[in-house]
């Protein structure tokens, strides 16, 4: 695999490729759907009955598809399992904000990462009168998964909004974070999502499954998709508190790319995560520090408590920051 | 996206490809437990209690995996939901098979596909004491998949085996055939998963994630995986009857490719079925005829019922054959 230096492509400014994406989309379905739901979720957090306004935050989860064929039989993947946002999430519930999940269909939902991975299946037996019930091993999980849960979504804290492509996702995340600009400062982004870096334009996918048998290799040309960072901070949510996320094999060059990616897009923070201690520890890069985040072993935490906490106070700084 | 014809590879013959695909595979995990696992159930099918020998077939099922990095972040997929495969299942058992269910992680299950996406959280709901139910809705739809699901696995009717990628997918679909080898015609192969035609070589990958940022373009070079199918036919399960199948998008091609893959493959059958009407009908390609089968819509059926019993019927003459 290499990166394909010696092609001729047409050379674009930030903006015009920003704009090629969004035209070379396949039609949005559903955005006035959409679009209403987040208004009616972010005005009742916004002037909530009992007069206490909540903050927001989206958190987004999973990975992002790249469609090689318009009648999508095969994409390019990215892997995320989804537990960084979905544990997040019941922690920013906790933390007392309402949270707008953006997540891929299939990935992780909050309440439920302590389940096995076909929970229906693996946590309920039948009985002998041909009635069913849950498995003794798994029935406090269970329970709590599906209270917990649906209160949340109940008390109109939780708003949960699915995506595949990567076209799916930013077509959201913009909706969102248009409908999000009224908080000001009060909106947090937490970008956990793994989001693809290059994609192919939909107006150049072959309408039809691509046909094996022609060749013995197949070359797959993918361009880069812009950096959406930089737009959502400047345009789409200029004064909105923002969390990107960075996450390598390669621990060599981890931080060093979180704090480019701090710099770049003017991020508030980078959470710099290596695949393999990902759930041990994280390193939260800001422009004046590095602060590493550990879970607590001998009480079983996640690394997401601290994590959430941390990143709770410095919005509670920036918050006031704009009041002195 | 172009097929490469200018790229220089060295040209294997057939043999040699499918050598080097496997030579290329990462270390298979846990082969001995799949094996034993295999062992027991074509005992137990092949020599009953009762006495009655089941006939036994192997149903593939969802898509295979082409991973572009060796700490996997990024892979082609291939898209199916699975549904043929599961439905498929539930309708080997009625007809008296016992069913080797090798099946994507993730994909349908039998039983459960008319369940919602998410059933644990879609078909429950707290109640006000605390505790949880079934929804209305839902009840019979529940209690059914997991009552008949289970009975089939405790009957030691169903064995079910997940795979990801197409290296999983290949080394246990091998595992499979030869332990099917003593089953002789009473083996079918029932292939309805969605394969990569195209791969990266373990050893040609990158260990760590592709970066962007170097490039405007990312050019990704596949090669072609063996047509596993001939070997199936001729090496690992010479006497048993197999189906495959054949999706595409485009129906000027679809039966002209079927007719093509049964006589390069030696196939017994290809199931031709288009991406759009799938679930409606499909065709039956035999060396002899062409058979159109159609769900019956005055009772809602599901296409997949007339289709085992033609196929199982077509099995049994195929088993007759041999004692004439």
């Amino acid at each position: 695999m290499d990166s394909a230096d010696g092609l001729q492509t047409p050379q674009l400014t930030f903006e015009e490729g920003v704009k090629a994406f969004f035209d070379s989309a396949p039609p949005f379905e559903n955005g006035d759907g959409i679009s209403e739901k987040l208004k009616q979720f972010i005005a009742h957090n916004s002037s909530p009955p009992d007069g206490n306004a909540r903050r927001v935050v989206c958190v987004t989860s999973g990975g992002t598809t790249a469609p090689l064929e318009q009648r999508c039989v095969r994409y390019v993947d990215n892997f995320s399992s989804g537990h960084r946002g979905a544990t997040s999430t019941e922690y920013f519930l906790k933390a007392g904000y309402a949270v707008i999940f953006l997540y891929r269909r299939g990935s992780f939902q909050p309440f439920c990462r302590s389940l096995p991975d076909d929970p229906l299946l693996e946590c309920f037996e039948s009985t002998s009168d041909s009635n069913i019930r849950v498995r003794e091993a798994h029935a406090e999980a269970v329970k709590r998964a599906i209270i917990d849960h649906h209160a949340a979504v109940a008390d109109g804290l939780l708003l949960k909004l699915p995506y595949i492509t990567i076209f799916e996702y930013l077509q959201m995340l913009q909706m969102t974070a248009m409908s999000m600009r009224c908080l000001g400062r009060h909106a947090m982004f937490y970008l956990s999502a793994a989001v693809s870096d290059f994609y192919v334009p939909w107006k150049d996918m072959v309408e039809h499954k691509i046909q094996s048998g022609q060749s013995d290799l197949l070359d797959v040309k993918l361009v880069q998709v812009p950096k959406m960072l930089k737009v959502l901070r400047e345009k789409w949510a200029p004064s909105a508190f923002c969390i990107s996320f960075k996450l390598e094999t390669d621990t060599n060059i981890l931080l060093k790319k979180a704090s480019t990616a701090l710099e770049k897009y003017k991020m508030h923070a980078v959470v710099a995560n290596e695949l393999s201690t990902r759930k041990e520890e994280v390193v939260v890069v800001t422009g004046s520090a590095r602060i590493t985040v550990r879970r607590d072993k001998s009480t079983n935490d996640d690394v997401e408590n601290p994590l959430i906490k941390l990143l709770s106070g410095k919005h509670d700084s920036y918050i006031e920051e704009s009041s002195r």
